[in-house]
């Protein structure tokens, strides 16, 4: 059993989903491993992990939309605005999504489903660079 | 340290919660690991993991109504309808809920509490055949 | 590979964010484990766990705000009400954050952002007594 970890940077270029599939297939991949468990972890409380559907474009559109309307920027609603008007939204989304994916690994990836894509959701308007840490563990 | 997957699969009839709690401690007990780390992951983007209270039956209700108002299905609110009104609800509902479960296992079995069931939560209106992974890690 | 487990309880004093890096932390470092992997599980339904900002006090409270907002105690819109007006509300605020987290750990502390706080975020009105299940596996 060993265990590896790595760093991914994803820059970002405004809110929406940014797709990190590839790079992550491609390091799992990279380390040997057979069977075994997949970690992610966003370093971030207002960037985050979702697991969507990796073939249609509209999509990504309609989840930006949803988000707005069930998490407004909306000032009024929220005492804490040191970063701007998308700040607490931010904190919001991410709560309301994911922090961390663990996945297991079988055949030397990930079991992710056909239409299964990872992504980093960006919920900050200025484009960031951020940090997630890839774990793996297996054998 | 030893590992098993098991792919686990689920007949659900339509919108709501089915109860896999049963089959998911079954085959752990099986596998005769006493302390571990048993994870499951939901290889669909239309339907979800969650733990709920397992005992009254009206909660499953309230849930399934809750969900049909804070994701309505209707139609001028979304581009992607590909497969029908409760297409895209179903994405943002599985986004909102679970597509993975990590439990620790510990004297044998995974700690869950007293009231806390496992669940999986189809999305959509027709029945559908899910594809589990569990993923149990230990010794 | 080693394992180690520990029962985490915590007091809490009606709805809202208890802060909980700080014993989940010290534990931890006390495991003598440089790289793994550590799993929180919370053993309730109406209780759950998030990752938030740990600076800014006014987040709490916005926080508090807007779950009030997403998910209203209004009896009417529940069957489920065994246990007072909070009762349905809380599993569905369970439900829509994290019942558990899992976080690597790297150079024998957890991956943590520098803003990432751990919570345990309490449901219910009356104050009770949680428990938090820690697992930790690595080397």
């Amino acid at each position: 059993m060993k265990q590896s970890i790595h760093h991914l940077a994803v820059e970002t270029s405004g809110k929406g989903l940014v797709a990190i599939t590839r790079p992550v297939l491609a390091w799992v991949a990279a380390q040997g491993i057979a069977t075994g468990l997949l970690t992610l972890w966003c370093r971030h409380t207002s960037a985050s992990l979702t697991v969507q559907e990796n073939a249609a474009p509209e999509v990504r559109d309609d989840i930006a939309r949803y988000f707005e309307a069930l998490v407004p920027e909306d000032a009024r609603r929220y005492a804490h605005d040191d970063e701007g008007p998308d700040d607490m939204p931010a904190h919001l989304r991410a709560m309301l999504t994911d922090t961390h994916l663990t996945i297991p690994v079988a055949d030397g990836r990930p079991v992710l489903g056909t239409w299964q894509g990872i992504y980093l959701f960006e919920h900050r308007r200025q484009p960031h660079r951020r940090e997630i840490v890839l774990h793996l563990l297996g054998e």
